[in-house]
């Protein structure tokens, strides 16, 4: 299970301003804090600031972060000439958040994917909008892993995102996301498969609570990687417990390990 | 989400000497708590005083609970005799804990189930004993859904136990345990699945956290009734939140009202 770590989105009340002000101390406690905590890609969105203003905040913000984790990014921006200047500066392979089939977008983001080897998420949406059913969500991966491969992306380097959004809105909300990801993962065994969980829960008490469920859930579907906050621990320990009980940690050896580290929150 | 309470139960340290020194007050006590914290049997299980002495025992036993709680016992013994005097003295309709296919004990527990109305937990085990893959125990399974139809018990009164064993003895029993139910679910619409959770986390340690990622990867899969301990107040948590993202919680009406009640534990 690979954890993007969320934290560094500039849609968060507390991020805004720190882009806003290259508040490096900030963005440096965060990075490390998530790292610490088990993320393998730091989630980097400074989308807040403007899109002309973008680009050099993303690439700032790229760098930040780089300065004190040795870990890639999730480039996250639906703006192009921001993903291609963080792309410069970014070092190791980065992975592209996101890419839709909106034929407005879709073709420079798969060639600066294809161009720069990047990982990319392929949210399940076009230029109809969302699609409701899990079915039509289906219709748009597919054609989205068909094309990018087409482009030169890798199958392995593609994540389809279902697209969660609230049950507070919608009850079958969650059905549908673990649909698609049971679905993608038997017709594209290569495919990775990754959610914003958090959306999940929009609207409603305890969101903690529903994230944490919801990660164990999908995770049962086939997910193979979560944009998460890693420094909720108990979602974390949970997040370990889940892989050893799906047969994806030998012996249960890493589980074992958290435990005596005291790393495991009941 | 049906929760039987598993905490009466001889084979608990603390029980085996409470039920022979017939510890009225222990019991009373147990049994209203696990009411009170959502149970909807009270499971009762007496076989550690010897099969001979196991009758009188689990009258007692379930005469005790039902003197407090205003709940159904799910009788626990593979003892024909033992099970017969209990279902003279419960009132309501008992859950009978277990039936399987072994030919030495099935046609006594079928008939007793049959004509006292009872539901009935049906173990996908036979007389070569526990079948290691999901594709055999399911055949046990069916063939106890259609015998124990055939003698009269009715399909919604079928609880199917896929047999859950330690994930520290081998990485696939997790997995084996989600693939019964969800073929169980697709196969017999009406039939309820039903597992004793606890058993995936024997040898492991913090055990609480394995039964609760557990029980929200089995619902997951279609689980509809659990052998839990209630008193674990983030398992029940938990449950509470997985029925709301599984569509089960109309408006999340169940999940607010427990948060506003202050019994959602993070």
């Amino acid at each position: 299970m690979l954890v993007v770590g969320e934290r560094l989105n500039s849609t968060r009340k507390s991020v805004a301003p720190a882009i806003k002000n290259r508040d490096t101390e900030f963005v440096k406690k965060e990075a490390s804090a998530q790292a610490e905590a088990g993320a393998a890609y730091i989630d980097c969105n400074a989308a807040t600031v403007g899109k002309d203003a973008e680009p050099e905040a993303l690439c700032w913000l790229v760098e930040t972060v780089q300065s004190v984790v040795d870990l890639p990014c999730a480039l996250d921006s639906p703006n192009a000439a921001a993903i291609e200047a963080a792309l410069q500066v970014h070092r190791g392979t980065a992975l592209i958040n996101s890419i839709t089939a909106e034929s407005s977008k879709y073709d420079d983001l798969a060639r600066l994917a294809a161009e720069s080897g990047s990982k990319v998420i392929a949210l399940a949406m076009g230029d109809d909008g969302i699609p409701s059913t899990a079915e039509d969500r289906l219709k748009v991966a597919r054609e989205l892993v068909a094309n990018l491969n087409r482009a030169g992306v890798a199958i392995e380097d593609i994540f389809v995102d279902p697209l969660v959004f609230p049950v507070s809105s919608d009850p079958e909300n969650g059905r549908r996301v673990m649909q698609v990801i049971e679905q993608i993962r038997e017709e594209y065994p290569g495919v990775h498969t990754i959610a914003g969980i958090s959306n999940v829960s929009h609207g409603l008490p305890k969101r903690f609570l529903l994230n944490q469920a919801f990660t164990v859930l999908c995770m049962g579907a086939g997910l193979d990687a979560a944009i998460i906050d890693p420094l909720d621990e108990r979602l974390m320990s949970l997040i370990i417990a889940t892989r050893a009980l799906l047969g994806q940690d030998e012996f249960c050896m890493d589980y074992i390990s958290a435990a005596r580290a005291d790393k495991l929150i009941v």
